[in-house]
């Protein structure tokens, strides 16, 4: 998994109009992400649309952050790759796919610096529809799906998110309700207990 | 599980010293309640200093709403009876509790004017540090230890949080994030998918 880049801080232009990239160019293009993202979600999100709000042209917003996705992760600052999160519960024996997401899972979840942008997320999904949706049909589109298109079984869809239920339940138990002893126990030891139970999603 | 009474509206008010209750006690008694717990959390929270914040005596706090416990419901309008919810887990053979467990917590989530309160709860939880230790040990003191103190397995406690964390997580992607095709399955088919796979946190 990768770190995506921090971000520019945003700040606001009225200048309007195509203009090429200077140096604010990224900054502004975040910015206009987030807007867009927050107001159309993921699904109905468009390049071509921050595009229009950052007043560039398209291609230069491809050039900076390559697809709608990584633009997507890269203005939410969340800190992984989910290619590589889907590609390292995929690789490998089945029978050890429960362990492998649960570690994977927790890797992320395990270093404060990368798991506050994704509670950021989490929080305002709880308090707000709207962020509520945005972070659906990106977990959708974006990890689900490729984790779901690499399984074959039956009920797969269903499988795949209760097992995901399961590994937000535990990051909320140990990272913000703080619950003992289930917080404290290491990763290695949380693969040990979960592992095994998430396996039973991956077992046909 | 029984509905907790709603709780009248809390209005303050000047008086100090102790009195007999009045048409407002009630409601002043919730209210100071909460503000009890609120800033001492659940275990150092006393009938006591409740009392003391209505300005009546303890005795008519427990008379209008028995344990410490019983008036953190009334006070959270939580509408379930932990010691309920524990029996209808426990009761019965070992094997058929991670079925029990599913339905028994989805008894109660799967009601919007139940879950409402819950979900404050755990809302408060996730941007507030008070009210995450209010409700971390609120659950440790009221329904994780009833449900552990009836298990007779290695790493009880562990195996009890964990199962919770699972049920935890599936009522926020179903009533929270929405996810599709969990959020719309029936209740009967969640029991099916889930109630083995938590069933192994049962088993010694």
């Amino acid at each position: 998994m990768i770190k995506a880049g921090v971000p520019a801080r945003p700040r606001s232009r009225g200048r309007a109009g195509r203009r090429p990239g200077g140096p604010d160019t990224r900054g502004e293009i975040l910015s206009a992400a987030r807007a867009e993202f927050a107001e159309r979600a993921y699904d109905r999100a468009s390049i071509r649309a921050i595009a229009g709000r950052a007043g560039v042209d398209p291609a230069l917003v491809h050039h900076y952050f390559g697809t709608k996705e990584q633009l997507f992760l890269e203005a939410m600052e969340l800190p992984f790759s989910p290619p590589d999160v889907a590609g390292e519960i995929l690789t490998g024996p089945l029978d050890g796919a429960g362990e492998r997401a649960v570690r994977t899972f927790f890797a992320v979840w395990g270093d404060p610096v990368r798991r506050t942008p994704i509670l950021a997320m989490l929080r305002s999904a709880m308090s707000n529809e709207a962020a509520a949706t945005l972070l659906r049909q990106f977990a959708r589109r974006s990890i689900l799906s490729r984790v779901v298109a690499g399984l074959d079984l039956p009920d797969r869809e269903l499988r795949v998110e209760a097992a995901v239920s399961h590994l937000i339940g535990l990051a909320l138990m140990r990272y913000v309700i703080k619950l003992e002893p289930l917080a404290s126990i290491p990763d290695d030891e949380l693969v040990v207990l979960v592992g095994p139970v998430i396996q039973h999603y991956f077992d046909a």
